[in-house]
């Protein structure tokens, strides 16, 4: 037979739905889209101020065009006449190690990092130096650093800065910091913390697994992808050739709020 | 041979990412996820209280336990050790018609019943009547009335305090109030307004497309369907038999923010 | 609380599994796989010239180059580093209306006019001639005629000497022609049945349900968007910038059987 | 720019579809299904003895009732009013490391098991001794031995006697006998070869790539999702609570070829 189940995240009863033990209707108008996400994952309410560094993050990775592959897979699959929560699911699906993935990957490093200062009782730059010494020793790449187009991507030290104001940038941020002089110091290339490594300190400053990183930048490109599905159904016919190589960009010019 | 691609969503340049004529780094901070997924869609920066709005929207379903297809296909997909996004996308891929799709079906009741109202220039009450006679002639239900479990459903209620609140109630939730009398006089039968019912309402004060209400149910259903991959990866086995009957509460006593 | 679930597929007992009434050993070495499919939709084991038919079909339709959107959403995933599954899954979500479609679509019109001719007692050709007239007034495109690339495609042609061969050909195949020489009549267009238009017909004759249609190109396709994927994956890189429209073929020069 | 891109499977010319070489018609009624997936993965066409054999491994695995995790997912995704091709996508997604995923790392112990027995020089026997040794000191489980339900699954023997009868049986085959003689010796458990298991030895004697094993339990498994999809779509309601802990099978009375 099936073994009993047990769940801890919300209770049903007839005009009562409880999540995490708070009403779901108590939770209206208080608690923030981002809020209730660390709700359901961590069970427990955030400050405030951690909810408004998810809503930056969210807000920091809603798009980035047509070439990326979440977005290509979802135009490529509105086309065809697919619903759209199949044009979403194809998206998701191409967010992976290498498409977002980065993140999840940097954050673990970040971890080793920090674990190291803490159990061997060294400075920040000098657990920086070790990670980068021994990742180089093993040939593997440090994620979260340099970007193909974005040599100074304004979003990073947005991040950063909005984390010092929401009382948040501690130790990770730091490490993160540090890892880029400690990069500097032995290869001699100067590469930028990219956003996907700013979101990575950030979301380790707020106890985030590792592991949940994904649905993180998930959440955040769901808003890009459904807009260019609903530009390719309402603006063309189905089944066009796409040329993802060529795409211009003919919206509103640039204005400030 | 295929044709120039025009898009109005996302401008890239080095160091620079523009959402519908936006830096990206300048709405950090500003606007709130919902926020910017009401930019994304319609084009334009949204009051704060039409974000607190779609906040409350989307909080108000972020979960329903273990018995809704979404959470069981993602739950048994995750079960087998697949990848987060895999599990997430198996959710999104059972929300449709029966599941989540009444929310773009009342809409589209809504709609007619505004239309018929202004067309017509009859009351709200009469333009509820007609709606709700035309759906008895042909024999077909009008969405967004009645639950299987909950008789007066507390989300209902907050969706509407709120939307007074912000600003935001007008004709459609009038309406909306309007059909539930009509049903009441027609057939006798009381049905409450369901949270469905309630968020269709909500989505037409702040001229959402009804085609794109599932991505609003898909949206605040993610954490939720997060959570129970999430508990289901961390607390049970791979391939358990799950018997999705059965499933016993064991979270955090009931407790108030 | 759940209703009682009868399921008249596939009985398991330790050390048997039976299916539609056959040990599933007994039909290992016997069956083939189109057969096994076959059985499992209609419950009956189909003769040996249905097996080849299908087979047929299924070959028929393998792959169309790197141009069809299923390739194309396939690769797209498979170059972020998904697994297998979930790049075939995203494949099988770009099969839709106007991919892949066009089978079920003309399925429709063929059974409308084989319905037509025994109701009405009238001849194949003039229940062709009645629903392209039909079809004309509506403005619907009949599917299973034209295509973007090839004026006479080989495999219809094939397809049809098949059909003959396997002793399948009947009056769906009849009224494809038929509504080809209407079609040519009407409206001076010289149309030649597609491979879609072909498989419907045959899909016809051997009573398969059109709403199925679409699983039989979905499953032809499948071994097209694994080598798709495969190349993608042993070839190149990750996340290498995919230009659909500039793909050249350097694969096996042209050879015989 | 993008990179220039070379693909080996398909060329497409007007009024000609060549794959790997051959022309598509020319295969028509000449190859079969699985000979055809063998064409595209390996890119030369197989004997009809290996088309034969893989016939058999698709049939053996074509349903196992309600219980697994794929038949799961698409059904309840199914039930929501999903498309075909959403719910058989929605199963592939559970096709993972442990659903399906025995065959893949079934056929990485024999391969590594023959290696061994090339490169030391030594005995079948041996090097299953030693590849059963090895993974009890690792406390690693080796796959493709033992089942739930079945002690004797008569799949294992039919397959294993069609690749004598096929002239494909060989050294993996008997591998995998000899690791489970070994495994006896070691553990005093006798744990038969399960379907799994044979099905990765067939495989392997055949050369299919072990990261590919995983395309042919999907294919395998394709028509028992449908059936089952089918199934729900024409005999239940949509959104009925499914108790899959309690379907009871109603089909054909047991009956012979």
């Amino acid at each position: 037979m099936s073994e009993p189940w047990k769940t801890a995240i919300t209770k049903i009863e007839p005009n009562k739905i409880v999540v995490r033990g708070y009403k779901l209707d108590q939770l209206m108008g208080k608690l923030s889209y981002p809020q209730i996400i660390y709700l359901l994952i961590k069970g427990e309410i955030p400050t405030k101020n951690v909810g408004k560094m998810l809503d930056a993050i969210l807000v920091s990775s809603v798009d980035h065009g047509v070439t990326p592959p979440s977005c290509q897979a979802a135009v490529t699959v509105a086309s065809t006449g697919a619903p759209l929560n199949a044009a979403l699911a194809s998206g998701i699906l191409a967010i992976n190690q290498f498409h977002g993935g980065a993140i999840e990957q940097s954050m673990g490093t970040l971890e080793s990092g920090v674990s190291l200062m803490r159990d061997e009782k060294i400075s920040t730059m000098d657990a920086a130096r070790r990670v980068v010494k021994e990742s180089l020793e093993k040939k593997k790449k440090i994620m979260g650093y340099g970007h193909r187009i974005h040599t100074n991507d304004p979003r990073t030290a947005k991040l950063f800065k909005l984390a010092q104001e929401y009382g948040i940038s501690g130790k990770y941020i730091e490490m993160s910091k540090s890892i880029q002089k400690a990069l500097l110091e032995e290869t001699g290339k100067d590469l930028p913390i990219n956003v996907d490594g700013a979101i990575a300190a950030v979301l380790c400053e707020i106890s985030i697994p590792a592991e949940l990183a994904n649905f993180f930048f998930i959440t955040a490109r769901l808003p890009g992808m459904l807009a260019h599905i609903y530009e390719e159904k309402t603006r063309y016919k189905p089944m066009r050739r796409i040329d993802f190589s060529q795409a211009e960009y003919d919206g509103p010019e640039e204005r400030n709020i």
